[in-house]
C-alpha cells in the first residue's frame, strides 16, 4: 500500500520537501525567513463522511481540503501533506485508490507534495491529514487581531454545503458534480485569497468557516477579546436552489463551506473580488462582551446569535 | 476538551513553537540552517493498544514514544507534537485525561511542546501523533547510507516488549512498572543516542526498531541497496526473564522495542555505551541481493532470515 501511494504521489513535487516517503521522518527545508504553519484534521467515516454518500475521491478531496483551508486561513503557502490512513482489512483496494487519487488531484492543483504518513488497520476508515505550509516571519494572519470598528468579511457564499448535507440526510440524490453538489463534495479551499490578504496586509484576523459562521466568528471574537454585530441581509447565500427558508440557518450555522471569514480596519481597501472570489462585508467588530455575537434581522431587530455550528464535546 | 488539553499542556514549552493551540495552524520557527523532520504515527485501539491491557497513561506514553523514536532514528532534536484524538462519546473523561497526562509526562522529559491537533468522535479510540523535530541541514541520518563492509549495531536489548505482549495475550499479569513491563508499557525512545550519533557523524544509516529487527533491518537494506549478515549469538537479549527459548524469536521479529538499529563504517569508533545505553555490534552489511538478510546460528550455520515483524498489508 505504501509503495503504491509512493508511486502515485510521484507526480506532485514541492521543493520544500527534501526527502519524502521511505524514511523514519520526512525532511522539509524552508528558507531562513519563513515561519512554518502546521495543521492536522481528522476525516472519520460516519463523523466526517459516509461511504454511501461520498465517492472515495470526494472523501479524499474533502480530507485534504480541510487542511488546505486552515493554511489558507493563516494566509500561508501550502507545501507538503502527510496522510495517516487506517482502513478495515476488507476495504476494497479500489476505495483506497479512489481516496488517494481525489486527495492527490487537489494536492497537485495547489502544488502540495504528499510527503509521508502512516497506514494502519481499523474497523472503520479513519484519516488524519497534516498540511505544512509557510509564510514570511510575522506575516501569518491569526484569529486574535480583530479590534472594535474593524469590518467583517466573508468570501463566496455560505450555507450550500450544509444544505446539500441536509438533502443527503433526507435521502435526496444530489449530483456531486452539479454546482450545489460541488460545494459539498469537492469544496475549494480559498488558498489564493488567503495569500492575497496576507501579502497586501489587508486582514487583521482570519479563520476558515469549517464549523459554521456563528461558531467560527465566535472563535475570532474569543481569541481577539471582542464582540461582533452582523446583518442578516448581508450574508451571501446561494440563490436559485431549494434551500428555501432554511437557507439563513444553513448560512449561519452550517459547516463545511471552507470560505474565509476575516476582519479588516476601515482604512484597508478590500477588493470586491480576489482571485475570482466575491468578498462581502457582513458586519462590524464591537467592544461588547468577549465572544458575543449579535445579528440584525430583516426587521432591523437586533438579537443575540448563539454559536450553533459543529462543536466537538 | 481542547481548552482542557491547552491548560494541561501549558507546562511544556519549546521555543520553536511561536503560537500553539487556538488558531487554524500552529506556527513553528526554526533557525535558518535547520532541516525540519516530521513523522506521523497512529495509535489505534485494538491495533496498537487495548484498554484492558494498557492503562490510559501507558497508551498516551506509547503514542508519543512512537513519534519520538522516529525523530531519534534520524538523529533529530524533537520540538513539537500534534495530537489528533478521536474517542467514543461515552469514553470516561478520566481515560482521556490519563492518556494526555502520560503523553505530556514523556513530552516534558524531552522538552517537546504539545502545539496542536484535532479532537473528534469515533466508535473507538484513534490517536494520530505528529512529532516535528530539527537537525542542522544535511546532517539527519537516513536509512539509505549503509554500504558493504559497514558494521551493524543495536542499542539496548531486543525482544522484551514482544515477550510482554505474548504474556498479555496468554492472560498473564505483568506489572507495568516492573523492569520487563516498563519496556512494553513505557518504552524509552533513544533520542539522546540518536543525537550523539548524528553530532559525531558516527552512523551511515539508522532506523528505529518498531516493527522488529528482521523487518527494520530489511528496510535499511532495501533503501541502501545492500544485504546483511547478522550473528544470532550477538543479538542482545534480556536475561533472567521468562522469555525462555522463544527469546530469539522475540528479539528477531518482535516489535515495539524502540531501540535504534544503525550501521557505521569500520573507521568509526563506536562507544560501548552512549547516554547510558549499551551499544552492541550484531553483524555486517554485505553486497548480496538487495534487502536480503542472513543469520549465522549457534551452530555456525548460515540461513536466510525472512522479515517476520509487524507489517501492514
Amino acid at each position: 500500500m505504501i509503495a503504491r501511494i509512493r508511486r502515485n504521489a510521484r507526480g506532485n513535487r514541492n521543493r520544500a520537501v527534501a526527502n519524502a516517503i521511505g524514511d523514519d521522518c520526512a525532511i522539509l527545508r524552508f528558507s531562513g525567513g519563513a515561519e512554518i504553519l502546521l495543521t492536522t484534521d481528522f476525516s472519520i467515516e460516519g463523523t466526517h463522511f459516509r461511504r454511501e454518500w461520498h465517492a472515495p475521491d470526494s472523501a479524499g478531496h474533502r480530507c485534504l481540503a480541510r487542511g488546505l483551508s486552515d493554511i489558507a486561513a493563516m494566509g500561508g503557502e501550502p507545501a507538503a501533506a502527510f496522510l495517516s490512513l487506517a482502513m478495515p482489512a476488507d476495504l476494497p483496494q479500489k476505495w483506497a485508490d479512489g481516496f488517494i487519487s481525489g486527495l492527490l488531484r487537489l494536492a497537485k492543483k495547489h502544488k502540495v507534495e504528499l510527503a509521508g504518513g502512516d497506514i494502519s488497520v481499523a474497523p472503520l476508515i479513519c484519516a488524519d491529514i497534516v498540511v505544512v505550509g509557510h509564510a514570511p516571519r510575522g506575516s501569518a494572519i491569526s484569529r486574535s487581531g480583530a479590534k472594535p470598528g474593524h469590518s467583517i468579511y466573508v468570501t463566496g457564499e455560505l450555507g450550500q454545503a450544509a444544505a446539500v448535507l441536509a438533502s443527503l440526510r433526507a435521502d435526496k440524490k444530489i449530483s456531486p458534480r452539479s454546482a450545489p453538489g460541488r460545494r459539498h463534495f469537492y469544496p475549494e479551499p480559498r488558498v489564493e485569497v488567503g495569500q492575497h490578504l496576507r501579502r497586501h496586509k489587508l486582514a487583521s484576523a482570519m479563520i476558515d468557516i469549517s464549523d459554521g459562521l456563528s461558531t467560527d466568528l465566535s472563535h475570532i471574537c474569543q481569541e481577539s477579546g471582542v464582540a461582533a454585530l452582523i446583518a442578516e441581509h448581508s450574508i451571501p447565500r446561494p440563490s436559485g436552489w431549494e434551500a428555501g427558508s432554511s437557507s439563513l440557518h444553513f448560512a449561519l450555522h452550517g459547516g463545511d463551506d471552507y470560505e474565509l471569514l476575516f476582519t479588516a480596519p476601515s482604512s484597508a481597501e478590500i477588493p470586491r473580488k480576489i482571485a475570482g472570489v466575491t468578498i462581502t462585508p457582513i458586519g462590524q467588530i464591537t467592544d461588547g462582551k468577549r465572544g458575543e455575537i449579535f445579528l440584525t434581522d430583516s426587521h432591523g431587530q437586533r438579537k443575540k446569535l448563539t454559536p450553533g455550528g459543529w462543536q466537538v464535546f
